[in-house]
This record gives C-alpha cells, structure tokens and sequence, in this order.
C-alpha cells in the first residue's frame, strides 16, 4: 500500500468580497492589486486589507483573496469568533445559508453583511487525476495525520477533486496550532 | 475490551504565581480570593486577574490559578503566543528551563518574569486508583479521540496519574477550538 502524502496549508482568517461589496469599500471601478499568488491555480492574496468588527471585537488589516467571487465570505477560526462575540458554524466555502453577517470596513465604506461568516470546514484539494490515481472521490470523507510532538489524526477532512485543483490540505490557525505545523508541513493520508 | 471515558476541561490562558510575585503584583501580605474550584483537588481559579505584556501584544484580565506556586508560569495557546510575540515550547507544567519571559502588570505593581512562558502539553489526570485499574501508567503517551464533526484523535497526550488527581483531560483553546470541543465534553481513550 502506497503512502500519500499531502502538503499542508494554514489559513489565517480572510474575506472573499463581490464586486459591488469592493466598490463600496474600495471606491466605484477598483480592482485588486495581487500581492502574491496562492496553491490554487487563479487564486490570489491582494494587497489590499479591510477591518471586520464584531458585536464583542474587531480585527484589523484582514486579507482580501481574490479574485472577486459571486457572495461575500468572511472565514474565520473559531478563536477569532469568539474575539468578535459571533458563532459561525463549520462550513464548506460558498454553503452561507443561515451563516451570520459582520460589518465590514475599508477606506471608502463599510458593508453589513447580512451573512457569510464561516469557520472553515477542513478539507484536501486534489487535482482530478491524483485523485484518481489515488482512489478518492469528491467529497470523500478522509483522516489524515500529522506527526511532531502535537501529532494529531484529523477526522472528516473532506475531498475536493477538480481538474482546477493542486494538491493541498487547508486547515485553520486553531487546527494548525493545536498540531504543531506550519504551511509547508506534510500530511499523510490514513487507509483503514 | 472497556471504553475508557474522560470528561474533557478546556484551559484558558492563564497564570500561577509565587506568593512573592503576589505581594509585588498586588501589595504585601496580599492573598488570592477564590473564585470557583477546579477539577483537581485545593486548585481555584481566583478572582483575581494580571494584564501580561508581549513584545508585540498584551492581554488584560488573565486569569490567576491558586493556590501560590514555587515558581511563576504563564500558560497560553500558541494562537495568543503569536499575538503576545512570544516563542514558547510545548512543555509539561513546572518544566520551565528555557522558556521565554513576559511582563506581569496587577494593580499594585509589575514583575518581569525571566521565564516560565509555556504551551501547556496535553494530558489527563487520573487518581492512582483509575490508573491501576485502567492498566494506565504515569508519563505513559494516550491516544484520546474526540467526536463530532470536527472528530481529531490526539496522539502523545500525557498521563499524569497521582492520589490527588481527579479524572480530567486538559487540552487548551486552540485543540479545544480545533476540535469543536468544550469544557464537559467526553474523549475516548484509544486502545492499540
């Protein structure tokens, strides 16, 4: 049986914004500068940076991954939920039904968000031929291990397979923290 | 083969001081009040709270544990060791050579503690009785499954086994997060 390994990514909190929330916050016509390019292929970190504020607190210079998507989305560790005083729950990005809102604030305006505050659900990205090779299947439910002195066995990460995805696993600064690993680490993926 | 069941009690940063930190945080002859008992036999959270001082962060109302300790030590996770700008390691409690310092500030006055800056290592207490007939032994390394849909097995979590322990796994914010566990929670001690 052959080991697979998956590099490991750490998520700090980031926002995803539609166009029109950008407008607001940016000014009419403003377009994401990239500041460097991320695993996934067309994803970027921008440079640009808003403030997101709570009912209990708030965290500046929160980064902006672009480009622009169809719904806003503010993902967040459940540490920073409880600084902000709200109760996200764990989800897969883009599924903000019942999620609750924040307001949002950049150099031109602010935006409440109605919804759209998740904790990140973790999860691997594989490219459709990896996965095949490797015998999993979209939205498989995985464990996967990492070793060190905080070793930790995830349950349920979940399988994402697309032709537009390169190998990564993406977990929270809280998952990253209570294990001991830092982006670039490896995991190693556990067959019963 | 039994289940071996283990409430689970999440820490929150805090800190044990010695009486004479005491006296210089909060004036001569000062003694703690308690607050509420903890799990383990004579231990109280007291009312009493410190403000702790990084080179790049701070946090107020940090919780002292009483009674007085031989030597002071503040117990943090490593998502508030990157908010303070502190490095410390992973390290059983009372093992504090090595570990970076911080500053103490209380009403009366402020300590600058040489060390004694710890992530907490993972473990269970367990009453010698348990222990025994359990089959556990103390330093013996315990794989712990938590449920639900943030399921994760901790591996190497540490058996502390002692006459005046009461049952209880002590993880801190960042594995309690990671895990979508809280204090009252039950873990599963695995069996190999």
């Amino acid at each position: 049986m052959s080991v697979h390994k998956v590099p490991v990514g750490v998520s700090a909190r980031h926002i995803h914004l539609t166009s029109e929330h950008i407008a607001v916050l940016f000014g009419n016509n403003y377009t994401l500068t990239s500041l460097k390019p991320l695993s996934q292929p067309g994803q970027f970190a921008a440079e640009e940076t808003v403030t997101v504020i709570g009912p209990k607190g708030s965290f500046e210079k929160v980064r902006i991954l672009g480009p622009a998507r169809a719904a806003s989305q503010l993902e967040i560790s459940r540490t920073d939920a409880f600084a902000l005083g709200v109760r996200p729950p764990v989800r897969e990005s883009g599924h903000i039904e019942g999620t609750p809102g924040i307001t949002v604030r950049g150099p031109a305006g602010q935006v409440e968000l109605e919804r759209g505050v998740i904790v990140a659900a973790r999860h691997i990205h594989f490219h459709t031929k990896e996965a095949a090779e490797w015998g999993i299947e979209d939205k498989q439910l995985l464990r996967v291990k990492v070793e060190g002195e905080r070793a930790v066995v995830f349950e349920r990460v979940i399988a994402r397979v697309s032709d537009q995805f390169a190998l990564d696993m993406h977990i929270d600064t809280d998952e990253a923290n209570a294990a001991g690993v830092s982006t670039g680490d490896t995991a190693v993926i556990l067959t019963d």
